[in-house]
């Protein structure tokens, strides 16, 4: 039996996207709002669920898919496939989310962050295809980043790597989530920037609204993504002169402010950053989008899993 | 004919050191204070002639060595061994010395950065032997660094990877000699402790003097170093949330301050870096002390040169 399916999910605080991919392309996909399921229990019978909803719509079966991948919102024990726990999710604490899923399906599985799947896709077939050095960032509620190194994942002594989002861009400076302060999650992620928003234009703006009223040339709203730009670059110049990438390919939501976030973060680097690592390192947009969680998933099935087999 | 023996050189800015190196260990070494040459064509024909001198005194000939391996205090074109320039050594600018070594010794030369090979050499047999992931930060008049992954050492896009000392560690700051501002090595480097030792005492006392005073329980003395600490400390734990690392290790003049560093700076990481990342690392002293640098030399001979012959 061919086995040229693979089954890539991207389970966010917001949405779970399952994708049922073939050749790298998603041919079929479903949607499910996070909330919708509740409980962790719910939730995984959930991603069960609609993985063989999508066999059915496909006329495959299970036989036909490689593996499944899953993406998920927070620190992963990679080689056991056990869910630390998800910031922004609540109920998830040490769940061994990759054999339950195996029980369920008879299918295996794979699971990773979120920010490693999407540096992942975006090597693979994205901004940064065919670089050898890739760091990604990933900007949303959360900063999150995944380190490609000579090619491959690299994920750390505990699986923890690539947490660039909790890098202090201060020494002194307010409290972060992460327990630590200063940190550039602190300074960019949306939360900071809706803050910055109430307090400039006296009401809330979501940032959508902000990167229009940027373009349309707003003085407030671009100065608010000048800031976020300069955070940004200083932290950006910092991995950069450390690691002395290839290229640093941004993506999340806030990435769509477009110009106004990378011309900017491009100055600061080019300010800040030792000359050699600012010359060789490209700043890139992500280009996979809300896609990158699943194919960067269904990747990782075929890096693991399929090589493995071979 | 048995190649039993390289040898090392550690070309610093104050001394060159050249050991000749068997199975891993210094057999004999000379040390040769560095402004003794003068120009550059008169240091490379010292390099030379100190490795034949070696060769006389060990009664042995080039045929019975593999090769040399040269370790340097500046930014280096690994692959085609040519130095780009050294910040604290003037008249070197983009010199091939790779190919002029090879061309007056007849035998094959390796060279690369010097903090690369410290973290190399205490990674192979020095304070973090046989961990996987692994920062080496060498605290002088610069503060350089080294990365090994998976084992390796890390060189990055353009061989200029490591530099942890060119880390901001503030957005707003003093200016750097990189030309970044607010650079890790300007808060730590030897230079600024000297600057600030000037400004409390009243008068300029050297780093093994401040020493002395912190461990007679010198209160002036313990608060520099617990500055330095506290900046270094902070200045880690980005570098530990976002590589995940196995051990920092930590050598170069100012880690012989010790305890006054190494307890305060293990304070800060613990109190600001992630929990499993900070749970995973050890914050080592590096053992191999002077002789890293050839050592480290002697290794990169034997893992590129001696490897791949074989």
């Amino acid at each position: 039996m061919v086995k040229n399916y693979i089954i890539g999910i991207d389970l966010g605080a917001t949405n779970i996207k399952i994708g049922l991919i073939r050749k790298r392309r998603i041919v079929l996909r479903a949607v499910v709002p996070t909330a919708t399921f509740g409980i962790k229990e719910n939730l995984i019978a959930g991603l069960s669920n609609a993985a063989s909803g999508l066999f059915l719509e496909a006329d495959i079966t299970k036989n036909n898919v490689a593996g499944i991948g899953i993406g998920v919102p927070g620190p992963v024990d990679f080689s056991r496939g056990v869910v630390h726990f998800f910031p922004n999710i609540k109920g998830w604490c040490n769940v061994a989310l990759k054999s339950i899923m195996q029980k369920k399906t008879h299918l295996p599985v794979v699971i990773d962050n979120d920010a490693n799947l999407m540096s992942l896709a975006e090597t693979r077939i994205g901004a940064a295809i065919g670089l050898k050095n890739v760091i990604g960032i990933t900007l949303g509620t959360g900063v999150g980043g995944g380190i490609i190194i000579n090619g491959e994942l690299y994920r750390g002594s505990s699986f923890c790597a690539g947490e660039a989002g909790h890098i202090p861009l201060n020494e002194a400076g307010p409290k972060c989530n992460c327990g630590g302060r200063a940190c550039i999650e602190r300074y960019v992620g949306n939360r900071y920037i809706l803050r910055n928003v109430r307090k400039t234009f006296g009401k809330g703006i979501n940032l959508e609204a902000l990167s229009r009223l940027a373009h349309q040339g707003n003085a407030k709203a671009i100065g608010i993504w000048n800031g976020v730009a300069c955070h940004l670059g200083v932290g950006l110049s910092g991995i950069i002169n450390f690691l002395n990438p290839d290229a640093v390919v941004i993506g999340g939501g806030v990435s769509n402010a477009g110009k106004f976030i990378f011309d900017k973060a491009r100055e600061v680097i080019k300010e800040r950053s030792m000359p050699t690592q600012a010359k060789t390192v490209k700043i890139l947009k992500a280009k996979l989008g809300n896609d990158a969680g699943m194919i960067g998933a269904a990747l990782l099935v075929e890096e693991t899993l399929v090589k493995n087999e071979k």
